[in-house]
This record gives C-alpha cells, structure tokens and sequence, in this order.
C-alpha cells in the first residue's frame, strides 16, 4: 500500500507517494498555474501507482476544512476552488485536507525534529508567513484553521507592510514577498537581518506566550539566510527575558519535504 | 463525595466545595496574605468538608506544574512555595494544579459559556493579564504553561507600559494595574476607553489568527466596565478584516466562579 500527498503551494506543487514509514518512493513537482491544468497534472503522477490507498492535500489557504475548498485566496482562478472533490472524483481514494502548514507541523512530529513531543510550532516564512501546530498530539483546527502570519507585532513603522488585508501584520512585515518589495527585489542590505530577525522573534515571542510549545521549527525560504536562526535565537531570548523557558528553536528535519511528507501522513491518519 | 477548590489569586483566595455537578455547597474567601497564614485558613475551611475527595488549585503564576510550585511571581514570599504539597499534606487527598486561568477555561468548558466546544480561549483582564485555552478538547500546558497576558502588539509609545519584565506587553500596557499606574489611580478619562478596546482587540487578534478559538471569554474586573465588550467587537472585525471567521467574545457564565469552578473540576477529572 503506498500513500500520496499533495503540497498545493501558492507558486509549486510538490507530488510524492510513500510507504507507510514515510519513504518517499517518488516524487514530482511543477508551477502552481490555473486550477485545471495544475490539478491534472498532479492526477497524471498519481495514476502512475496503482496501490495507491489514500491521499492527502496541504494546501495553501485560507481554506474550508469542511467544504474541502480554498476560499478568499488572492490567487487568480483559485477562489473557492473545489481541490478535494477534484482529486477524489478523479482517483477515487479517501482524500485527507488541511493547510500546507498543518501538515508540515504533523510531518515533522511523525517522522521529523518533532519525533514523541505533543506540543510544537511549525512555521514557514516563505513568499508567505504561516503556522501550524500540535497542541497536546492534535493540530489545532478550531472555528476555522490558524492563519498565524497574520498576527500584529510591534515595529517602528519605517516600512509599511505590504499585507493586502492587513498591511502590517507579521506577513506584510517580515515575509519574503515584504522583503521583495521593501527593497524592489534587489537583495537586502546585510544590516537587515537584525530587523528581520527582530520582527520573526516578535512573532515567536507571542507564539510562545500563547502555546507553550516544545519546539518550534523554521522553514521556507527566507530562513535558508546565513546566520537568521542565531540572531533569531537572541533577540527571542532578550524579549523574553527569563519570564517563561524558550523551547529550541531549530529547521525542519524533512526539510523541502515536510508539507508534502505531512500530506502523506495525514492519509495514513485519516485511514485509521 | 464532594471536591474542593482553591483560586489563589495575587489579591484573594476563593475555596469552594462543590459536587460532582459543579453545584457549590458552600464558598469563602480571604486576602491573599504571606504563604503560610492563607494556607492554614485555606486549609481549616476544608476541613469542615470530612467526605472531601480530592482538591484542585487554580494559582497565579507563573507556576511548575511539575514541581507543584509557584516559580517567579513578583509576590513577596511565595517565590517556589511548594502549594500543592502544603495542601497535600495538611488534607490527605489528591491534589490537581494549574494556573488561575487554564482552571477557569475548564470550568467554563464543563459548567459554562463553552459547553460542547472543543477549542477555545478563556481571559481574564483584571489586576494581570492572563489566557488559558483548550484546543482539541485539552487545555494548553506544553514546554511550561501559556502566560498569554505577555504578548507584544502595536501601540503608539504615549504609555510605556509597567510590566516588571517586559514593559510594554499586553499586561503592561491594559492590565488593570496598567491603568492604575498610568493614571495615577484616578478613574480613566471616558475615551481612554476607546484605546482600552484597541490593546485587547490586537490581542485577541493575534489569539485568533493563532488559535482559531470557536468562542473566546472575557472575564476579570477590567471587563466589567460598561461598553467595553461592544468596542472590541467592533477593533476586532476591523483588524482581521474579514480574512478568517471571527468567534463570539462573551463574559464567563461563571462569573466569578470561573476560577474555582474549574478547580473543582480539574480536582474530579484528576480522580478520573
């Protein structure tokens, strides 16, 4: 029996299946385009396995748990998009859905730097920023799902922000796409670390205070940056200042492949 | 059998005993003085109660669950006093821990505002500022326990805030003792009000985005001032903006049994 999972991101989709310990057998990934062409695409690799016994989607969001929809994206051609029904209609297998961060969260606790903790953080700062997390060995779902990126931290005001519903949030502060356009997408100057550093621990900061959690893990792309785990480290450390412990602050251990590893994982949950 | 509560509070202490249906038989409370004098008076109340069967203590922080110990708190003399073996060993029962405000969104969870949900948050704005949240039908404890009332948020720097560890938190910025100071203990001028409803409505924000509450609860003396529930409502829906669903923000159904309630009930659910 092998399992397959779907990564939809804002601009890649990544395609694995795997066993049930979590080994990727193979693996595809392509440009996030319209809907339709996307979709069949990522349906053309899975009809390359014919044991396959389930598949799970992490999707970018805001999405419908319920309705198995991506709804207010600003993405052309994705608004409420029906994914699920679309990859179940065409496969016929159980699909499992959840955010892309979510998913990343359940990953790594399954089989990453999270292994046999209950409560941990999954964050990724990308083109976006987001959260997911494991509280007492569940990922929070709630009224709706967590969209951490968009909290409000404090700043000095000398960059707006560029978050369309928000412009100030942590996303239209410290995300990639707010570095692009702060510095009109040449590389920033070596002396902005510190502030971006600052802003991500702002967020850490409210993250600990309101989850507690084990661990909290980093990835995406803007985290690859030499040096921004340190400097995150210590500015978490001096805004904190010895009030409540600070868990470990680490990258991903399934790396590139914690969402869509996470989407297999929530197949195989889903089965059970 | 009956179960016993203690809210130890920074001011008060409240002891309860209540049956297994979260009915109060009878209640007394009693400034919070040196450790050792409010135990006893703690103490000699339950001893009136011979078919008491276990108690909970829902303390002020912050506190290790693990050591049954109140760790850092400001509060003079009960730096490490190891409550619950002082309860434990005077009573003979077991004996449950947590903070004030994880035991009060049990027992609004299992007696009050949010019977049947199973993810939501619980705040109290008094004196302090403080959080405790169930998420997936568990409350948050993790690496330590949620000390909510600490998170950062926007402002615009006319107050610097009063918290001892960070200053400009969310408790340094809104607790009451916040206003106390900035006041100089006058009654806030009527549009302080306004500002009021902003600092809490960044906060419940930043809840929001974090932990997509099906419902949140605003108790503590803070929020009993008139128009205040309204006012939030209303920053809150401005600031998320309609990019998530925004949950119901009531009082607590407890009232001021909150605290103790959930005492009781994490004393009951402990025998379980």
């Amino acid at each position: 029996m092998i399992y397959g999972g779907i990564e939809a991101g804002g601009t890649k989709f990544v395609c694995a299946v795997a066993d049930d310990q979590g080994r990727i057998q193979a693996r595809t990934q392509f440009p996030t385009q319209a809907p339709q062409p996307t979709l069949a695409q990522a349906i053309d690799f899975f009809r390359g396995f014919p044991g396959l016994a389930a598949v799970g989607i992490a999707s970018f969001g805001p999405i419908s748990l319920t309705e198995g929809r991506i709804t207010s994206t600003p993405k052309p051609g994705w608004q409420n998009f029906a994914i699920v029904d679309a990859v179940k209609s065409a496969l016929d297998v159980p699909v499992a859905f959840d955010t892309d961060v979510n998913a990343a969260a359940v990953g790594e606790g399954k089989w990453g730097a999270a292994q046999g903790l209950d409560t941990f953080l999954y964050l990724t700062v990308g083109t976006g920023i987001g959260g997911g997390a494991v509280v007492g060995g569940r990922v929070i779902h709630g009224l709706h799902h967590p969209e951490m990126g968009h909290i409000r931290i404090p700043h000095n005001g000398v960059f707006r922000g560029v978050c369309p519903y928000h412009e100030d949030c942590l996303e239209g502060l410290a995300s990639g796409k707010a570095i692009e356009i702060r510095f009109n997408g040449a590389q920033p100057p070596e002396d902005y670390w510190d502030e971006e550093a600052r802003l991500l621990a702002l967020g850490l900061v409210n993250w600990i205070c309101t989850l507690s959690p084990q661990l909290i893990i980093m990835g995406g792309g803007v985290m690859k940056k030499e040096g921004l785990f340190p400097k995150i480290r210590i500015k978490v450390a001096q805004f904190i200042n010895n009030y409540v412990p600070i868990p470990k602050i680490v990258p991903p251990e399934l790396g590139d492949d914690a969402g869509v590893l996470g989407a297999v994982t929530q197949a195989l949950d889903g089965l059970r």
